[in-house]
């Protein structure tokens, strides 16, 4: 079960609210890269963990838990950003903040409506809510708890790959001081997370143990003809670029790397007519099929 | 541009038709898993491909072309399992054919209608979809091309993990000889799919150089005192597992991991009250807010 | 504005209630395919109707309000059919009710909870939804209202065309004489409903005068070197099939059919390097891109 | 922030394994209705909750966090009603457990793979995920979070009265001595919560003072003829049955309900004729809009 | 069944027509708190309900009906909005309209394109569709109807509820009289929609015969110890804020309020291992589990 | 099976990179009346096709493995007008390119980052995804295959009179003289595809021949009464607008037009009263069915 503490993980601090950058961060909230699926892939992954030891059970509880407080801080940020957010297009044309516009060159507050996301307007009362910059709400389809634990580990590698590249391209876009330094927080823990994950392939062996994902399947079943070859499509049979995915032996130890053109093995399919009661027109159905 | 060969890439046959398994094969089509998602998702990473050469972009293409008949092969695959379906409850209950009846215990056929996905009766005319199992849509949100090529060689090999254990799950629940050897082909080019992605990771040098994903942001600007070490949230201090994440250099060699009790860092949130005209209730905002 | 009347378009009654065919129902309300699609499709499609003169507006709007009866007609038949459903296992199991069984072979009842929806039991309290017959909700990304009339009209062909196809379905595999009797009702609608869409078009001139869709466009903007010729895609330069689409003059009477292979005319492309600060690996990089 | 303890907030216990069962318990986790609902709503009404106090903002926090644990309960009681569920239709044609069937009948286990969602076998290696009983995923478009209190509060309230009607009847589903045990909890804690939050309603003042709600709103600006009027829209003028919504004062006692039948106040619409370059056909164009 | 009258319940104008407004209603007719919504909730909430007596049926029938009229409304205010819009960039750029520069101080009209949506420019031609304000489409699992009185009409004040909160939010940003002029009646049927269904709550014997929802539980099978008791969960056990959910009489009148620091009463779950065949590493699995 | 030839189908250049065309051309990829949906929906007609013969599956593979080519077309371009797009608000400021501002009238690029969607920047690394103009990601529910051919036909003229319609507006937005030649090519194609699915029902026999679709229904089923009749659901009674669809011969040749006023020819419906154990509230049941 949960605790809470008011405080916040780290400071969030916004000297200069900033209502399209309150939409931009919604992204990192609500967005598949963000840390809601973060939270809730770590969760499910934890509550269905199977294996004779709980260790990656627990490890990743811990992660899950700090996860909630990433999503807390990230829409506290939004809110802060969303403080005197104009109410409609009259205020935001008549506001012609000095203060912000010499940061921002003297161009910007005039048409901050246009650039801000409506739901924050219309639908928030100016708050964060679960969803991304487009005002999509997150899907929680893009929790990825597969049952296989190298898979979830290679999923959550991802996960915070694109976290992080998304929280270095929102450093990047940001010209508060606050929000920068709450950013090179994220940045750093998911600097972390990263390691942590792939720490778990390790652990238990690398690729060349893990890999092929499923480990447990008796590769005797698979065809092993087609188990190493990098298949080229090119319709001329140009042939694909060579690299260390064509050469050599493969990265599991089980085979060696080939390049071959591919080419059709079977016939073109032949799918019974459409019967009577299907539903499809007259033509489509045998003359015979009466029946 | 594409061009076709109506002929498939393997044999695919059926000689019990099985309207169950053609809802479970669904998955491999239009699930999180299965074969559209990582046929546009390599597209769409080979066209937005952004590099100095364009290595990479080609070998997507060639993969990405191949997937398509992936596809194609399920598709095949789902229509055959549907021959012979049952159009109505009825139909299903008079129809105890015996030779299924034998093979699967004399049990089954009779509710086959029960079973199978209505969505294969009602809408498809007994074909596939670009859905999956349960008969919901493919949505292209989990099409990841995040134009970081590491990140996206991460996703990918994500892809093919999840796809693979999901074949070997459809192998394992298969009971028609001309669907094991269907899937024996996908599961080998799964196995070499893997492969091939983490073989890009590792041509550029493998995650000591890769990571943190993206690795052209300078570390200086992150807070690296939280870079590597794994923040511990039980709710009594109770230290997290042990592990290659807790202890060592890290992966990147960029530092040292250690584990540490997380503790919050930043106050409670104080957000202003609300604002007149923001639709919110009057006890909401601020006495002295009226104007 | 609108208005009812509390009685039915036409009689809805169901002699021996089957939740499984409750389930199939929902199809037609919900379903892309179904009621709820038609009746906002016409509506927004008349509320938008921009055109020197009203009558197909107003047309539109008759339709429309005609079918909210139909999606009523047709949630009435789901809580008729869901009338005394089992509400656990046990209650399935336990009753096997003679009457259902001598019509249906003796065997069905009993397993009535796997087949049914669940969502009727726990989420409706044995009552119809704005969803198809697998329980996902209908979206209205489905109502098809382009702002062109012809546009406009073929989507209403198809929708009703799709509908009736269902409908269809829904009588072939209905056991009940009151659900028939329904059906053969609202099957005759769809008879009507795809008649007058195409009706339109005819009234317009028919296709000759109608397409190009839009036909408001400058043909000669357009590059006419390929307006009339089906592309072949063969690998192996197979002709396609010939037909009346590759000879003959064109069904708008504007050009003249043919058939030619397609062969690339573009180059292949060349995208930018990544830049500093996107967030993309160093490798994607220019060397000179520093700045 | 947040922290965890592994131990569960009550504990959660299977004797006989039910994958139908473990489908229904979905939708208390993934449903509308369900448990990460109402756990995200609690959460970003308390993280935007603008008020000169942070009264209810700390309220939100203590539940949003327990609502956390009845999530893991689930998760938990989906995983272990998922222990032996069969992998292929073969191990549950064969696996006639004996035990099962003297409970249910001896009729029941035969079927499972029938019954039980695909998704837990194929997707999850029998564990739950963030969605329904009918594989849907959770979508945090019904996390309702308005910045309106009271408006949030009567979302509460829907939540958990919803809330508990899926937990009672999934109480009455259920054959498990485990499972009853654990929803005669999380039933309890429903019950408090729809209470807690028309609390504070009550605690403002009740619906006198809290409605119309947003009361911040100038009640003179809306028109008032229409305020507390119930609209008949019978087509023969049939008056709507009577009730205390048709008479007496309002609910809020700024006015007296009255009925009366509704009748077109406003003109049929007249749009403007479609424009030149807006892709329409041109019998959508004015004879004049050549420019 | 429906009819239709081809005027507007009530007047629609627009002096000077604006695309962002146009965009921001849309969030009146296809957002969450829109009228599409309540229309249809309406509806399948009177078709599916179950009672006795029809009257709460024929009320809802009522309503619904009126709604229909209010998306119509709407509907034609966008397209009004929406008349003469840019159609192009450069359309946009050029036309420096002079009044309505006037009106808005001069500065607008220049970047309408990027503040308009762009689907009423590509995909409507000029009109309005079932979607929010960002262009997301209605979807239908949000219209609530759970076969429980009680809790459909805590879900309808919540509609009014946000609804009346959206509608006061757009007539704040609104500049056109005849905008403000609909919306002020649109306001006002808000109002007394919140009213009527809360008279049937109150007509019913209001929130102490109503609750705990649903009535027809028996308390005594819920866990009683935790029905009145408020959980706290902050980590360091402080208190939650004292109020009328922590003490007196609870609003049912069966039992008192209390509060309490939750702790776990259950133990750390434990889920059997991954099983051979079900697709996990074979590090998951017991070295036992070979069969 | 697939193969690839790394050249573009059509030439793909972009003068003056233009980030907000960029957004707009996501609508041709990712809508509904984008290149994605007829790609997959060509493709999954073809490789579902029912029918004694395979020319039409031939045919649709062609256009189908056209339409690939189509997508990859629009995802360069959209990589193309996103070359050197701001990455953050000071740049968009700072960096006032005078060349486009002459082109574009001197007010454009100053706000670019406003207008331009915050997916391209944040998630694609300045690519195209598989989505629409408001970073909506497309759905597979819009792939029409239903089985019937002639249903499937008119699905396919739809698509392609909306995709015409879209690539008609782009054009008409669009400033730079690569992309206007881009969709010189599009527009082309799509005219010849509306075409030729016109010529399959042509083929046919045309309307007469195919309607009412599914032609394989014995139309003695349906209540012929209701199958050529308009039904006018005026309130008043006034009469439909007259035309083609009220008169004369029906265009399948086996009826007679008319129109009549629709009145109501069912009873209102009464349903079951709520059962003990469905969750409902003690007032929906009736007082003796406590049992």
């Amino acid at each position: 079960m949960y605790f809470h503490d008011k405080r916040l993980q780290y400071p969030v601090k916004v000297e200069t609210p900033d209502p399209l950058f309150a939409r931009q961060l919604q992204q990192a909230i609500g967005g598949v890269e963000g840390e809601l699926r973060v939270c809730l892939q770590y969760f499910f992954q934890a509550w269905g963990n199977r294996s004779p030891n709980t260790k990656y059970r627990d490890m990743l509880l811990h992660t899950a838990t700090e996860e909630i407080g990433h999503i807390e801080m990230l829409a506290t940020a939004v809110a802060l950003n969303l403080e005197n957010a104009p109410l409609s297009l009259q205020e935001s044309t008549a506001a012609a903040n000095p203060v912000v516009n010499a940061v921002m060159g003297g161009e910007r507050p005039r048409h901050m409506v246009e650039g801000m996301l409506h739901k924050h307007l219309l639908s928030t009362g100016l708050a964060a809510f679960p969803g991304n910059a487009d005002g999509a709400p997150f899907d929680c389809s893009h929790v990825y708890a597969s049952g296989n634990l190298a898979a979830d580990m290679f999923a959550n590698i991802t996960a915070e790959a694109t976290g992080r590249t998304l929280a270095v391209r929102l450093y990047n876009a940001a010209h508060d001081p606050g929000m920068k330094d709450m950013l090179s927080f994220l940045i750093a823990r998911d600097t972390m997370h990263q390691q942590q994950w792939l720490a778990v392939i390790e652990e238990l062996g690398g690729p060349a143990a893990q890999l092929p994902i499923p480990n447990s399947f008796d590769q005797s079943l698979e065809n092993r003809e087609f188990s190493y070859v990098f298949a080229g499509t090119d319709r001329n049979g140009e042939p694909p670029p060579e690299g260390r995915f064509t050469q050599g032996p493969s990265l599991d130890g089980k085979g060696q790397f080939s390049a071959k053109q591919a080419e059709p093995l079977g016939a073109a399919p032949v799918l019974g007519a459409a019967r009577q009661g299907s539903g499809a027109q007259t033509e489509q159905m045998d003359a015979t099929s009466s029946a």
